[in-house]
């Protein structure tokens, strides 16, 4: 499980045969006059680690593994806990309930919002359409210009979901009176809160705020969710890591991809909902699960971020918790860097567009939902769903592709999420910054594309990167938390 | 499409690279000894045609393809024509009835069973309990024993399922009462019906009739098939094939793995189920349908049934429409040799028992579910299901392998059935006899293993292979039918 010391290439793949004459280390181009002469050539993908970045090559270097250093052995220890914490998570949907109920702290005037902090100021397209909607869907104000004078204005104040426990899909936005679905992860003694997911087309999330978006909201609230609450609190909690694990044998990497898990979750609680709902509740609420094959999406973001908030706070450890964007910037929080934020820009995911549309129109990334990565699904269990890259672009080998390479960037296999095409083996889990900064490997992110003016709504789907600097960043700052000498 | 004309070796895979020195072709021990002193040898996996046959082997070239033969140009034609209505089929669910209502010629002591034609004297275990547990739902009899004593002295009238345009699981039995569904393909102007699946443990299907089963059926009957069929004309039919294909993309291959299929019924149907009935009794479908992954299996069947029904009677065609087995006997049905059976002994399955059990428990190869292999899925679909190697046996990759070869004895592949592991690839599709008998690659089935005794109920899982005499035998009645010199 840990990195070996002073392992600093990022796919070292031997094909020793009898025809190798040369052995051509990095730059490609090298080796193209020996192979023109007929001779054999091994080439090593050989980067020097970190960049070529000296400084925080050094500190790599110190921050490696090493029983025989205080601080080489302290990370090992620490990520060696923070993996465990993850691996042992056992998030269950426990009930769904009022945020402003349930968020400690939030305020009556707080929004939420995805990614790492922004003010209203530097705010994408779809994350100010969605404030303006939540404002207007609060009561707030009346018009659509009186919310953006109102949020412009200091009247509401803005925070990260995670700050509070939460996470949200795209703009993220999350105020007081949404309801929340509350995962409880017993195990680590965490609990996590994601909003309902509205479905796709016009909705909050990719910025829209007209009335169909406001009145689903409002049915949402007054219906869906008390109705879902209902039928939840008379069955008893949901275990959601065993409907992740069985929707991953069905195709679902359970971040772009949720229709195994949503039809799981709906024929689960059909029962319960038709015994505690009259029967036009209940045949409503049933419609709407049997319309929005991503409702699963919020629920997998909870149980992700539950599961990962119980590996955060430990001291030396390079173990990432937390990836999200706010369409400006991508924010990282490794387990040792406390409640800091390590962030660079967001640039725009690549992928397939829909008809009409093109990466001119597109946001820069956005959303909550990469914490589903960094639980070491989504992306990283891409190879359990080929099915997704009819929809982010690239062949059923490229999913499988995907999935081999995270396993070099983290620390360990979760065993309880085994994907069919790889014989069963567990995803990709405990991204290690260590790792991505000394390979260069960034963590991929499965995404939806929303366009950058608010209200459009999604234009397509795709492949996002996380930024190398975000973890060289938090790798800098654990450097002198443990006061490696620069 | 066509097979090549003289096409004789069942694996011809070319493997030529600098270092072959010699060739063998069949008999893989008489490479031995040249590879011993360090010759390369290319293997040939070859096999005389038609087993070495020599009167089937000249069949075998008078059938096949051949534009510029009356007899070989008619069986191409007639197979593309077959061919193309397996691939237009469009069978959708449009009600659920019962079974003396909708089955024509169904006289009111019929009881229909799995498979080819077989007397009760013959049965095996199973099949037998299921005709007592029939007898006893029935009303016809009061106590197993008398119900043995009115089976034997002739009481009742056995037929097979499929002779009624039915299906049925396992032993397959169909008695007057019970509801089936129904299952329309306009595109080929058939019906057919199946019966409701009952789940798993104590059933009828494997032979059980204790008063748990027998309440069971009552239940089935007077509740669950109204709720549903009620269900259904409120909604308007279901299409049975889109439901087959996304199952498909979810880890089923909707013969022995149904439960992303039924996941996607129940949650469909889930609504208008609600509307229709009363809380109590749609609580209790919906409670059954969660409890039970497989109940798509039979939906699965009706189906394959429909679709392969609408490819019967094509003068000439060498295409399988029916593979089915009784326990004691499986027995194979072709387009252009009409209702004729050609029958073979049943083997055990290969496969995994459940603790406590082993072949020496196992009933021989039972049930009327191979139609899913003849329609082109289940275990012809096994690529698409790598979890099911954990219930039936082997790695991931067997599945994908047993997919493979089945496109050596198939005719064509349906491309609204695809497989996500095969990019996307259609299913291999349309049995050929001729490439069957000519290769000896015979036909997978996924199925499900009955112990020999009546009631103990399914004791494992594996793979059965239709013998290849049931094909040789349908070959030789077709050469009559074309007056193909003997």
């Amino acid at each position: 499980m840990p990195a070996p010391k002073r392992k600093t290439s990022a796919g070292f793949v031997p094909l020793f045969d009898g025809g190798i004459r040369a052995l051509n280390v990095g730059v490609a181009e090298f080796a193209l006059s020996p192979r023109a002469h007929g001779a054999g050539v091994l080439e090593l993908d050989w980067r020097p680690p970190a960049g070529g970045d000296r400084d925080l090559g050094l500190l790599l270097a110190r921050l490696e593994d090493d029983p025989d250093d205080p601080i080489g052995s302290r990370v090992a220890a620490a990520n060696k806990q923070a993996v465990e914490r993850i691996l042992a998570a056992k998030p269950m949907l426990v009930d769904i309930g009022r945020a402003a109920d349930n968020l400690k702290g939030l305020g009556p005037r707080h929004i939420l919002h995805a990614g790492p902090p922004i003010t209203w100021a530097r705010m994408c397209g779809p994350m100010r359409g969605a404030v303006i909607g939540a404002i207007l869907y609060e009561g707030w104000a009346d018009t659509p210009d009186a919310a953006e004078r109102l949020a412009d204005g200091g009247g509401v104040t803005f925070a990260p979901c995670h700050h509070f426990g939460a996470v949200g899909p795209m703009a993220g936005i999350l105020s007081p009176s949404m309801p929340v679905v509350i995962v409880e992860n017993a195990a680590g003694g965490t609990r996590a809160f994601a909003t309902l997911n509205e479905g796709l087309g016009k909705v909050l999330r990719f910025g829209a705020y007209n009335q169909e978006v406001l009145d689903r909201l409002r049915w949402m609230n007054e219906s869906l969710a008390p109705a879902l609450g209902q039928a939840l609190r008379a069955r008893g909690p949901v275990d959601l890591k065993n409907l992740t694990a069985q929707a991953l044998q069905m195709g679902d990497e359970c971040h772009n991809r949720n229709v195994a898990a949503t039809s799981l979750f709906a024929r689960l609680m059909a029962p319960s909902l038709v015994r505690t709902s009259t029967a036009d509740v209940a045949a409503k609420v049933l419609e709407f699960l049997e319309a929005n094959n991503h409702f699963y999406l919020n629920l997998s973001m909870a149980a992700s971020k539950a599961t990962l908030d119980a590996a955060h706070g430990i001291e030396g450890s390079t173990v990432v918790i937390a990836m999200a964007r706010n369409g400006v910037e991508v924010g990282v929080r490794t387990s040792g860097t406390g409640d800091a934020w390590f962030t660079a820009p967001a640039l725009v995911p690549d992928g397939l567009y829909f008809p009409g549309y093109g990466p001119a129109d597109a946001n820069l990334d956005l959303g909550d939902s990469a914490i589903t990565e960094t639980a070491g699904i989504g992306g990283f269990a891409m190879a359990a769903a080929p099915a997704i890259v009819r929809f982010v672009g690239g062949a059923a080998e490229d999913a499988i592709g995907y999935t081999k390479r995270m396993y070099t960037i983290t620390l360990a296999r979760n065993n309880d999420f085994g994907i069919p095409a790889l014989g069963f083996a567990g995803t990709p889990t405990g991204i290690d910054a260590r790792r991505v900064v000394d390979s260069g490997v960034q963590p991929v992110i499965n995404t939806g594309i929303a366009h950058r003016a608010a209200g459009v709504g999604q234009i397509g789907a795709g492949i996002a990167k996380a930024p190398l600097a975000c973890f060289s960043g938090a790798l800098r700052e654990l450097g002198r938390r443990l006061k490696v000498p620069a």
